[in-house]
């Protein structure tokens, strides 16, 4: 079977490798379509070598159907459409017994730590599999894992309807976080800073607002006059002054949810989570119901996954592929393996 | 009737007033003992000048009996033991109706914004009036107040039996945080580097830890092995160590309560906060609820009231109460205006 290889120094190739039956309960997908997303772009870049290793296959955005099960898997059926959550949990640390899985003292995530999606045939542990619908498009339910991410940040922040909602940065993870808390009933504005991202935003239904040049917070007090701030606000930039504005425009009691990833420490008022009584939950991956979530708006077009889609990219191309979404214009590219044959 | 004045300079004077009938729906409380906090200490200082203006009567934690009642009231009767939720809220700013009274936006804090506790006989709001036992001496009620706050601090914290709960800071608030918290079952360590703090904690059968000399991390981590960090933190100390310490030892999906006052940012490790799903929780004042707690606390002698008493003053020594206050040794100084005659 062909595989997607890493080769450092920015390359992937295509290989042909043995094809391995599936262990006992372990499920052989035949992967249709594969997402590449912010995290794969970091191993692109080099920045995670010592993690992945080389020759590795990596990929953890995906869908496929089954092509096999190992012993003792009577859950799937052959043909079946697939997505795979891409966390092997531990199961015994702290957090684990706990319920907290997502956040595992020693997770395995599969495309980083173990092999990913980029193959073929890619063999994955039964429990990790999620059935989908027939009627769901094979190259749709590639960004059902990236939604997923934005099922569980808005379950965190518990949009309710109604909430006046901000989120912070608008790339592929604040557009789908915009979306899930529109579909939850969320009353959206999305604060970005570049006239591209916003454009495209809007073009998905999504109110912008322009950070630099117009008064945020005297816009979300027009939605709620003497609210003093939104009630639930996604910290998506990793910037500086996204977490200043997401402080500063956190209403009394309201939720800040950290999604993003700060490289470094950030001042905090921490004397207004005091006055206001804030609250900040970090939100990192998910559970396997987000999934099943993120897999019911695609099904049930809450989400248009077709639009969010820049491009398809045949397995031979991955390394373009990667320095395209380098290059930062496009939302969510997609690698065919199989593609949907059916 | 007798009150305290504040003159500004450092200086409280006992005065002559004339005694004002209770409005309609009011009590007249004749009051027995007022407690002096951190809060009372800055006005004594003068950092609140503005706020509170001149010939201010101040205080807010107080037990007395009821005295009189205005028209329309007839949930007490006199002589009955009572204490007051200082806190008037405004029932109509978005925070109020969301049921956030305890952070309402045009919060009147009554011993601040309005007049306070010493002073014989004080008019306050009836349904600010919370009923006591009548076994509880009013010398201890007197602790309530302050004791209100760390039920709503450590009710914030959802401190479940068995957590490990981690207290930064060992003034008095995080004293009764700290024997709050292990009335609801937590296992608490409290963190402060003074030593005659430390003693006095001691004392009270608080476990404590010098976080200059000792390993913080390796003793919560000797609680629950592979744990990585305590359930609960309350950062109390207010201090850019203590805020640094409490995001550091705060387990996965651990809840960090920010109760002290940080006069100016801090760095935060935001991700920290993504990578562990940590909670923080704002926490300030309190609800009429935490207050019938405290109280049913000190009633059922759950907390030692009487060993946290560091002295009782007259009237007239409140501005050398006040000087004995700010020289830190304290615990908790009372204000006898009645005392208990019956």
């Amino acid at each position: 079977m062909r595989a997607v290889e890493y080769k450092g120094h920015r390359t992937f190739d295509v290989v042909d490798r043995e094809v391995i039956a599936p262990r006992p309960g372990e499920v052989q997908v035949s992967v249709a379509y594969v997402g590449l997303c912010g995290t794969d772009l970091h191993v692109y870049l080099g920045d995670m070598d010592q993690r992945v290793g080389s020759d590795a296959v990596i990929g953890h955005e995906m869908s496929g159907r089954v092509a096999a099960v190992g012993e003792g898997v009577d859950a799937f059926r052959t043909g079946q459409k697939v997505t795979v959550l891409p966390t092997r949990y531990c199961g015994t640390c702290r957090a684990c017994l706990q319920g907290h899985s997502n956040v595992c003292y020693n997770m395995d995530f599969i495309g980083l730590d173990s092999p990913g999606a980029l193959q073929e045939l890619w063999n994955v542990p039964a429990d990790l599999v999620v059935p989908l619908d027939e009627a769901v498009a094979l190259r749709d339910a590639a960004l059902i894992e990236p939604l997923t991410v934005a099922v569980h940040d808005v379950r965190r922040g518990r949009v309710a309807p109604g909430d006046v909602v901000l989120v912070i940065g608008g790339g592929p993870i604040g557009i789908l976080i915009s979306l899930v808390a529109q579909a939850a009933g969320g009353d959206v504005l999305l604060s970005e800073p570049e006239a591209a991202r916003r454009r495209a935003a809007s073009d998905l239904g999504i109110a912008t607002i322009d950070p630099i040049t117009e008064d945020l917070a005297a816009i979300i007090d027009a939605k709620v006059p003497g609210g003093h701030g939104a009630d639930v606000v996604f910290e998506v930039s990793g910037s500086a002054a996204g977490s200043e504005t997401a402080v500063a425009n956190t209403s009394a009691r309201g939720r800040l949810v950290q999604v993003a990833i700060h490289a470094q420490k950030r001042e905090v008022d921490l004397h207004r989570f005091f006055w206001r009584e804030l609250e900040m939950y970090g939100a990192r991956l998910y559970h396997k119901n987000d999934m099943v979530g993120a897999a019911e708006l695609i099904r049930d077009e809450k989400i248009p996954a077709d639009r969010l889609i820049t491009s398809v990219a045949p397995m031979e191309d991955t390394t373009a592929a990667f320095e395209e979404l380098h290059q930062g214009n496009a939302m969510k590219i997609l690698i065919e393996v199989a593609g949907d044959r059916d």
